[in-house]
């Protein structure tokens, strides 16, 4: 028997709730829960993020920074009965994009796995798209990949959400 | 008995018809109608977009400017059967980092006194990070307060609309 | 006896999956499909995306480039029982621009023009105004175009969808 992956990808601006809602969807799972951290630290200003990041999460995570290899991760964790949270796909992209990975390979290689996944896996990334074309052909060139990057992995999560305010607007399936 | 306040937040894009949909909630309300405006008039393109914006509202408001005290300015108006718009939180940000305010308490004090105003008030919002990461540090900075100043709006508000071509997406609750 | 046309406006970010799911929509009709092109190639990154979006659409469209005229295109295609694509409006708005046409009579004929179509009818466009506001004046000027032109199309389509990842958010009207 097949059946569909508890899988949800949550969509949203900067500071739109995105990472609470998604850690909310796991934490209510009640199972051990894994937090996949593809951020790699550059600054100070991305350090103090991810500091204040973990400090909301509050405790009962375990963590894993995998800035790469995150299909790897997502097959080394998910388990029936737990939950990972990926945090984000969109900082994923920019270390493929950096370390001049095949990009479109590499997200094929994560939609193949994220179908046959167990337990429930929730992917944040940030929705970029909705502003005016940017300038730089690098910023444009990485809206696209986010972009196709979204379109891939909704087709197969269940459930799609983009949050507003920290509110979810369901843009596939319902509430679980 | 403490009941929900009747509070909405709208928010939307550049040109997304937030404050008209704001103006047609305080009009149905049919009572007394402010429009609390916070815009500072810096230069000839901000003072085009008030003039015009004040031509589409029509006649029957009371328009009071306060830049600063929005909560000291919504505790003044607000009252049973009538209804407030304020147009527009995003400038009120804006206006409180210019004179290097308190941004944290100054909504913490905000949010405290929504929960508990009377009458029917409706506080429009630019929904502003949804583009490409900013690259300047001081518009990083702005997007992420707005980002947090709407998440605490929103979490005492009983309806929250995105607005998209002059229409309503529901975030939270329905149309009144 | 008049009808609501069979009109629908499709907005969405960059990579949405707003061409392909306005595609869907005319073939879904089941008769004859044009392609109302309004992209002007200016340079060879341009000329990529379009490339793509024919390979995308597969066979059975006929195309027509229409980068100023879109009004007298639409008059002249739209028939009983055929599906009619425009992509985009925003580039139909740059070249309108461009031309130092009058947008708003522009806009004003076009928007008249679509409320006595017949057949089915799918804009597509860009969402622009979701991100921090532009350093430069040109582009605050077109975002606020783009919104107006937006709100008016809105206005008189029975049905208007924001695409997120490749999914509508229905801001008006349903699923066909």
């Amino acid at each position: 028997m097949v059946s569909a992956p508890d899988l949800t990808l949550v969509l949203g601006g900067a500071r739109s709730g995105k990472s609470r809602y998604a850690e909310g969807l796991v934490t209510a799972l009640g199972g051990p829960r894994v937090y996949i951290a593809t951020a790699r630290i550059w600054d100070d200003e991305m350090a103090e993020r991810v500091a204040a990041h973990r400090g909301d999460r509050g405790p009962g995570w375990t963590t894993v920074e995998e800035p790469l290899d995150l299909t790897g991760a997502l097959r080394r964790h998910a388990a029936d009965g737990t939950g990972v949270l990926v945090d984000c796909l969109t900082l994923w992209l920019t270390n493929l994009l950096m370390a001049e990975a095949d990009v479109e390979s590499q997200t094929a290689a994560l939609v193949a796995a994220l179908a046959g996944l167990p337990g429930r896996v929730v992917l944040v990334s940030n929705e970029v798209g909705l502003g005016i074309v940017p300038d730089n052909a690098l910023a444009r060139r990485f809206r696209d990949h986010a972009g196709r990057l979204h379109q891939a992995v909704a087709a197969v999560a269940p459930r799609v959400v983009l949050t507003v305010a920290g509110l979810p607007i369901f843009a596939k399936g319902n509430a679980p």
